[in-house]
């Protein structure tokens, strides 16, 4: 009944571009630490949500925004020690050269202001990505997002390279080539490069973990060019680092950061080289009401102190590990051709069959589903929607993780049988 | 001390984009109502802050707040009820047509979804804005803020319009002339206009108030483009009304929210009919992870009880005609050529002499100065900085306002007497 009346209440005033996941959509009644228990009281399991980092809910959160929104919650035209103190303690956690931060309110707005920033630095606006990029939803970055406009729609000043195969032993190589040969179509075109956005996990591209990008960002700095590590999803640990760039023996030129990094609070970041931000504030201001106020910076506060413990790190690596030797034990044992990969607590089980990217998508999506039936939360990436992402929060526990797998051997075992009854 | 200490801090730490208000930065210690009172315990009252519409630290918010953060804060690809009641109640507050609502995140975001939106319906990419236009920071809406980046940094596809002088009384017809003569340059670069884009109270033209803009609008829909209502500032009550095109007797074809939204929560939207954001949504999808979360319709809702209640809109309209009447007397015992307008509670006092314009924009800038002396907050605005703009918490008591025109009666005397010492 309730969701029946919410579902029409929605259709009716919420605007035509949302979507809802799932054949038919969770209606949440509450959350807690991995779980997010419905309005009829079934519990879900959450493997799905990077942004709850600490966990759904979270007391230490509430208590921290609390305090200050009853204290004063302003903005950066004024001082305010929460948000100078938090700023401070981010950019001791960079490496030296990263030694400044502008806040925003989403990734979105991260990725803007970094793509401003780098094409001021670097004087051109050509911009390179990868193939399946997503960096986010404002007008500029969704012309950098072919997997969200597609690729006739990204900008003419954009140029999306193929990421190499996953497995393949010259990848960095490769890769490095794939820019050089990007930047002079670029140049061709009349929009030498200035920037290259790469996301430190390549999630959309299906969840890619190059060994090295040494020669990649060498590739990139010849062309003049700066390296953009876009950490929106991999960053504050869940790869098993505290940054994703860190595990590709890299050091970026700006790294945007978003989803985790307040709990759930609007909040993002650039962060970069002071005298690279000072020449961009010389000739342009930058001002975000939102950004920077003292609530978000508390609760940022928390995740930070989680990451610094070493407990989300810590908890990525042995997590991602267990889960991803679980569900390879299980792919092996099925007739479904398959392969997990992961970047510490984010796992991608790949469909492969890209000849036949229906099928692929076909059998990602049915394990989605079946998965919801299990009371487990995940979604698809990839190239075609191929690869089911797997990527819960990282206070969860050695038995939520077993229950994970356990639901994707229940899924998989279904998608066989039903592949069987088709004759397929 | 801990001035010095976070100054410092901050110049380290913080990217050399952001600035601060005044000579020397006031240092917020805490907040409350319409004061803000900083870290040695010296009171301000302020009278600049829109974004705190009920008042600093409001116990009603953080306690909204604070149930959701301990509840759930999901996001909208699953049902969450506290959400779509709030995009429910918030679109009966506008007129028929206006029935669809898609949150983001900041007023940057809301305005550069609702130039995506328009150019998609209206298969046109060209916009018209104000001369002094200020809508945001997002790459493509910083294309049409000529304010924020310079009219020779605005977009190509960008007309900025001169503004009538405020108390002109064919204010329309000519307005509607400038809109024609901006859509025929457009279309002559190859842009034909899709978007017209205005801040209902033309803040940072000044601040003024036009009493009607039906020519306009007429004009707009000729040229085939779209009337976007930039209600960032203007909305929540601000002018007097809930929002300020109402006061202009027109309906927008889209509106922009903000800053007041949710009372300091980072929330924002754009409000349009269902079936132009539905064939957005065909084209392209729109997610944004932290846009129409629990916590921030939450805290929104709040706002929203408190102008359906009217108290809003009552004290924008009795408390801007009492602090407007009593700064007008003071203006007009003083020897400074001064004029104030008000829309609401958005006051400006414009210190006109623009041929003059370093004169109009140091004695803006003094008064704030003395303003601030004085232990009353408030800001610049205006073609040349030269209006200084009064925009406190829609809960400022009478004695209040009184305070403010009293500081603003000595701040006067003393810009006289120093401008009689240097033979001004």
């Amino acid at each position: 009944m309730i969701k029946e009346f919410l579902e029409q209440t929605r259709e009716r005033v919420l605007g035509g571009t949302y979507r809802t996941f799932y054949s038919s959509p969770l209606v949440v009644g509450s959350a807690s630490g991995c779980t997010i228990t419905d309005v009829e009281g079934a519990e879900y399991l959450d493997a799905y949500n990077n942004v709850p980092v600490i966990g759904h809910s979270s007391p230490e959160i509430a208590e921290a925004v609390n305090r200050q929104l009853l204290r004063a919650n302003t903005h950066t035209r004024y001082l305010d020690r929460p948000v100078i103190d938090y700023a401070d303690q981010l950019v001791s956690v960079f490496p030296d050269r990263l030694e400044s931060v502008v806040f925003a309110c989403s990734g979105s707005e991260a990725n803007d202001l970094a793509l401003r920033v780098a094409a001021h630095a670097a004087g051109r606006d050509g911009v390179i990505v990868t193939r399946h990029a997503y960096h986010g939803t404002t007008r500029s970055v969704a012309e950098i997002s072919p997997s969200l406009v597609g690729l006739d729609e990204i900008g003419e000043h954009v140029e999306a390279i193929d990421v190499p195969g996953w497995d393949e032993p010259e990848f960095d190589a490769q890769f490095a080539a794939a820019i050089r040969q990007g930047g002079i179509r670029l140049e061709r075109r009349g929009h030498p490069c200035g920037a290259v956005v790469l996301d430190s996990a390549l999630t959309s591209d299906g969840i890619v973990q190059p060994r090295s990008l040494v020669a990649t960002v060498e590739a990139i700095h010849k062309l003049g060019a700066m390296y953009i590590a876009d950490e929106v999803q991999s960053g504050f640990g869940r790869t098993g680092s505290a940054w994703g760039f860190e595990r590709l023996h890299v050091v970026p030129d700006l790294v945007t950061l978003g989803k985790p990094m307040a709990n759930g609070m609007p909040m993002s970041a650039v962060i970069g080289p002071r005298d690279v931000f000072a020449a961009f504030g010389e000739s342009q201001r930058y001002f975000n009401t939102f950004a920077g106020t003292a609530a978000s910076a508390a609760a940022a506060g928390v995740v930070l102190s989680a990451l610094e413990s070493g407990a989300l790190t810590e908890r990525a690596r042995s997590g991602g590990a267990r889960l991803t030797a679980q569900l390879a034990e299980i792919i092996g044992e099925s007739e479904v051709p398959a392969r997990v990969r992961h970047n510490g607590l984010m796992l991608g089980v790949d469909f492969l069959d890209r000849s036949e990217s229906n099928t692929a998508r076909r059998r990602a999506s049915f394990i989605v589903e079946e998965l919801y039936r299990e009371r487990v939360l995940v979604s698809t990436t990839g190239p075609c929607a191929n690869v089911v992402k797997l990527r819960p929060p990282l206070t969860i526990s050695d038995e939520e993780l077993d229950s994970i797998a356990r639901g994707f051997g229940v899924a998989l075992q279904r998608l066989e049988i039903a592949e069987r009854s088709h004759g397929e």
